[in-house]
């Protein structure tokens, strides 16, 4: 339609692209097992202490507009968080709330790209990263997360490939990290971390590093958080109380600059114009965040709970998956995906968008496709449901492969 | 800073920009009247039930994600709505919810918008109109509403000039109408408001109509809906939590898209697509949303009461302002606003923003300067504290331009 802009047809998100036929399905009867959506308040209720402080903050009219740029209760929890878990110094002011970290990556991407600008991102990345720099006529580097390490980083490739970019004239703005990694669920290394922050420092790139399931790792997994290794070097982290907090539906994320260099302050200030150009986020559920993030004790029950749970299923779900001979999956360390390679040469399917497509008419079940984090050979689970329906998942997906092999 | 985008300029909020410094003198000890935020439960607390279904819908775990398009039982009720008040047909597959109405605006110029694209938007417009717009690589025509006609629109002038504009190449895209009018005031009679659909249809421009303030109009207004209007004309409303169900920090709006023509179904299934990359608005907002929206007959008398006492606090304003000689005002029929014009001839400030700022360090009275809406002869002051506080504010801005005067 020449009605729309050009760039919308950037406006995608694969998660939820089956949505409507899943609908459709359902209501003429058939049962889908949905596990697309990576919702943890689905399958684990959000903390009493969490939702009593909702609860609260409503029915005593919190309902106004907060100030633009976040509650300072919560702007303050949240360095606190940083300084307790992490030992870094975050001011309050160092703190944007946003509405989730969608409307964080909105803002960095208005802030920084003009058309033709670049950013490295690595694939398969976040299905958000690649549109919303689209969106601001910016233009994708694509390294790599090396499947045969694991899903971790090359550092030495990913220097001498912006070392070639940079020859060319392409200088990429900011260089994005999902740590721990969705779809993945890899946790890089220290040492791979500290040779990132090098490069981005060497090449003056700002590190973007989106920490949303910095608490939910497991399988020995150690987990660093770019804040403890980038001082000196502008950075931008990203987080909020979708994952490790339980409360997806808040729409409560945060972006934190803690520099006080240059850059870092034009980069935090230009944030907080774009929080104010939509005047306030969800002021109840930010002083229920607050209360959430100050809560240190039962926050460390409520997550080791929900931590050893999600390690249960997920490795459930890695072991049954890993007896197919069409699927085969890295074993995550943190968050809750599994990203499984399947094996094109076994199956009569076209691609990943058909194997998704024919799984939810044939079988029931909705997946996403890797190619909406940017890998043509991957589907992605959501293993955050009990292992009685992940396994009921997966053997369907198992008969699905078997009736659809050469 | 050149690390910042070209377009990041454009990320400006009047509205706030005084929060800062008047948070300083705030803490310094000094009692700052706040008369810059249209934010109805700062003054009116939300209804009771209301807060109890969302309070309801916290407490029952209601906090995951919801569908990005927004809750079915939400859209539902916001169909039923314009049934119930304005006989329009309007499906819940016509609705798309969205963290409040600067939320829609994005997805509308996003959606829309090319570089170097037009809209139509009168001048004074609301801060956001213009911003939103150029954000997104489009340049505004700025047409006029008329303060000798009490603000309203000079059809034919408008007809002439953009005819002119089409004559140089300049083919609008869409034409934005805020009624009731913020910050005028201004409830626009049906007669102008058929002759606008008339020439969106004829230039086919689309028609987006930010109705927020409905419901809170007075002094003998008779409200029409864009939507009542424009049947068969593609056109998007605007409406939602904030102002007459009387919940700014819901973040809760909607866009609709009524029309089933080529041009409505693009743009619906467009917003559609940018409300699912950032996943979901608010879960339990929307619950309460749907509940405010179904208790008719209770919200019937919160608004009556409300848009009483509303009334009462704007003429108790207009009449004390226009006893000066420093500023005149339009009396309002909508919304909260109150827009003077200050006789630059009889004052030493060079300009509305050195108005606004003298004003907030010497009488400690916080507003906003006219440019932000695009008149730089105007300040905005929000009429929704009690008397006796406007009566305050209203006398120290006389004894500031007194003190100011040639």
């Amino acid at each position: 339609m020449c009605i729309l802009s050009k760039r919308s047809r950037y406006a995608i998100n694969a998660i939820q692209e089956e949505d409507a036929a899943a609908a459709v399905l359902s209501r003429s009867g058939k049962k889908i097992i949905k596990l697309n959506r990576g919702d943890p308040p689905a399958y684990f209720k959000t903390p009493e202490y969490t939702l009593k402080a909702y609860a609260k903050a409503i029915l005593e009219g919190k309902t106004y507009y907060s100030s633009g740029v976040g509650l300072e209760e919560l702007r303050i929890a949240v360095a606190k968080r940083y300084k307790r878990m992490y030992a870094v110094d975050v001011s309050p002011d160092d703190v944007i709330v946003t509405q989730g970290i969608s409307e964080a990556l909105l803002f960095i991407n208005a802030s920084l790209i003009n058309q033709g600008d670049r950013a490295v991102i690595f694939r398969p990345y976040y299905t958000q990263y690649v549109p919303d720099l689209e969106l601001y006529g910016g233009v994708p580097i694509l390294e790599r997360y090396v499947e045969s390490m694991d899903w971790s980083i090359d550092p030495d490739r990913l220097d001498r490939s912006i070392r070639k970019d940079l020859s060319r004239g392409r200088m990429p703005k900011y260089l994005i990290l999902t740590n721990p990694n969705n779809p993945t669920g890899t946790v890089l290394s220290s040492g791979v971390l500290e040779e990132v922050v090098e490069i981005a420092n060497n090449y003056g790139m700002i590190l973007v590093s989106d920490e949303i399931y910095d608490e939910i790792t497991y399988n020995g997994a150690k987990f660093k958080s770019i804040s403890s290794l980038a001082k000196g070097v502008p950075h931008i982290i990203l987080n909020g109380a979708s994952k490790g907090y339980d409360a997806t539906g808040f729409r409560i994320g945060f972006a934190i600059v803690p520099g006080d260099d240059d850059v870092s302050d034009a980069i935090k200030s230009k944030l907080k114009d774009f929080a104010m150009v939509r005047l306030s986020a969800n002021t109840p559920a930010q002083y229920a965040m607050a209360e959430a993030l100050n809560r240190e004790r039962e926050h460390g029950i409520a997550i080791r709970r929900m931590r050893k749970e999600i390690a249960e299923r997920v490795n459930f779900a890695v072991n049954l998956l890993n007896e197919s001979k069409y699927l085969h999956v890295v074993r995550p360390k943190g968050a809750f995906y599994l990203f499984p390679r399947f094996e094109k040469e076994e199956l009569k399917l076209n691609d990943d968008h058909g194997f998704v497509e024919k799984l939810l008419k044939e079988e029931g079940v909705q997946i996403t496709r890797g190619s909406g984090f940017g890998e043509r050979n991957h589907i992605r689970i959501v293993a955050l449901a009990p292992n009685e329906i992940l396994e009921e998942a997966i053997l369907r997906i198992e008969k699905f492969c078997r009736r659809h092999s050469k």
